[in-house]
C-alpha cells in the first residue's frame, strides 16, 4: 500500500532520522489541522509558526520553503488517510469491503479527523487551477484512491460476488460521488443527514450490482 | 425562479440603475471568472482591479468593501447558473427533466461556462470553513439547487413517472453526487471521461426509480 494515496517526496525521504523526528511529525499533524481550515495555500511557514508557536527559523530548519511544507503536509494527510479509512475497511473482504470502505470514510468524516472535511476534498477543490508540484501531488492522491476502490471492485467481481458485467469504474465512480456529496454536505451544512443518504445510496448501489444468490 | 440560487443582496436591490449598470455587470463577470481560479476570498477590489484594468477607485464606486464585491459576484454566478443549467432543461418535464438537468450541468461544465469548473463547488468547497455573509449566501445557494432538484423529483412523482415510495430527498442527493463527482474529475484531472460517468450514472438512477409501464 506504499503507493497510497501519495509517495513520500523525495526531500522527505532523504531527511535524516534525528531528535526532531518527533517534533517535525507534530509539526506536521498541525500543518494538516490548519490546512483544512484555512486552505493549503494559506499554510506559509509563517502563518504554521504563529498557529504552532513555534519560530518561523525552527519550521525553516524542518522545511525549507512553503512548497516543500505543503508536500509534506500532504504525506501526513495521506499516511492518516491510510490509518483512518483504509486500514479499518481491510477486516472486511469482497463486496462488504466496500460498504466498510464507506462507513468508515463517512465515520472520519463524522469525527472530524480534519476539522475542515476530507483534507484532499478540501485541497483537491482549492489547488485543481493551479498547476505546480503541489496539485501534481494531490492529482496523484486522487488517483491512487479511484485506484484503490477501483481494485476492490475487481477483487469483489473475481470472487464472484459483484456481476462481471458491472464497469468497475463505473461503479467506483458512484461510490466516490456519494462520499464526495456527503463530504460537501456535511462540511457545508453541518448536515449529519447527508451521512446516512451517502451510506443508504453506497449501499443500495452495491446491492444492485450483486450476483443474486 | 426568483429565489433560484440566491436573492439579491440588499445592498444590491438598493442601487440605482445607471449609466454604470452595463460596466458593473461586465465587472461582475469578470469577477465571476477569476474567482473560480483564484478563489472567491481572492477576489479583492485590488486584484479585480488588476485583472479588468480598471482603478480601484473606480471600482470602489461600484462596490464599497471586498465583502459587497463578493456577495455581488455570487449573485452574478447564480444568474448566470439559471440561464446555463436551469433555463435549458425546462424545455424537458417529469423524469425526463432531471436528465436533462444534468446534460445541462455536464454540459456548462465541459463548456468551461467558469473557467475553474462549477462556480459554487469552487467556492461552497474553499469557504465551507469560513463563519459570515459569503458562506451564508453560499450555504443558501447550495440548498436553493438542492431543492430546486428536490421539487423535480417531486414533480415527477405526482405525474406518475416516478415511484411514489422513492425518497425525492435520497434521490436528489444521488443525482446531485454524480455531478459534484463529475466537476472534481473533471477539473482536477481534465478527465472528460467524468462526464459521461456522471451522466450514465444519472441515466440509470433516475431510470431505475421509473414506474415500469
Amino acid at each position: 500500500m506504499g503507493e497510497l494515496l501519495t509517495t513520500p517526496s523525495e526531500t522527505s525521504s532523504k531527511r535524516r532520522r534525528s531528535d526532531g523526528e518527533r517534533s517535525r511529525a507534530a509539526i506536521l499533524y498541525a500543518a494538516t489541522q490548519l490546512a483544512t481550515v484555512e486552505g493549503l495555500d494559506g499554510l506559509s511557514i509563517g502563518r504554521l509558526a504563529e498557529h504552532t508557536g513555534m519560530s518561523k527559523s525552527g519550521l525553516y530548519a524542518h522545511f525549507g520553503s512553503k512548497e516543500e511544507l505543503q508536500l509534506a503536509t500532504i504525506d501526513t494527510a495521506s499516511e492518516i488517510f491510510v490509518r483512518e479509512v483504509i486500514e479499518p475497511a481491510r477486516a472486511a473482504e469482497g463486496a462488504a469491503r466496500l460498504d466498510a470502505l464507506a462507513n468508515a470514510f463517512l465515520s472520519y468524516l463524522e469525527r472530524k479527523v480534519f476539522p475542515g472535511g476530507c483534507f484532499f476534498a478540501a485541497a483537491q477543490a482549492e489547488l485543481d487551477t493551479h498547476p505546480g508540484p503541489v496539485r501534481e501531488k494531490l492529482r496523484e492522491a486522487s488517483r491512487s484512491w479511484f485506484d484503490y476502490v477501483e481494485r476492490q471492485v475487481r477483487g469483489a467481481q473475481e470472487m464472484g460476488e459483484l456481476r462481471p458485467d458491472e464497469d468497475p469504474a463505473q461503479l467506483s465512480f458512484e461510490i466516490d460521488a456519494m462520499l464526495k456529496m456527503a463530504t460537501a454536505m456535511f462540511v457545508l451544512h453541518d448536515d449529519a443527514e447527508a451521512l446516512d443518504r451517502a451510506r443508504r445510496g453506497v449501499e443500495m448501489r452495491v446491492a444492485r450490482a450483486k450476483i443474486a444468490g
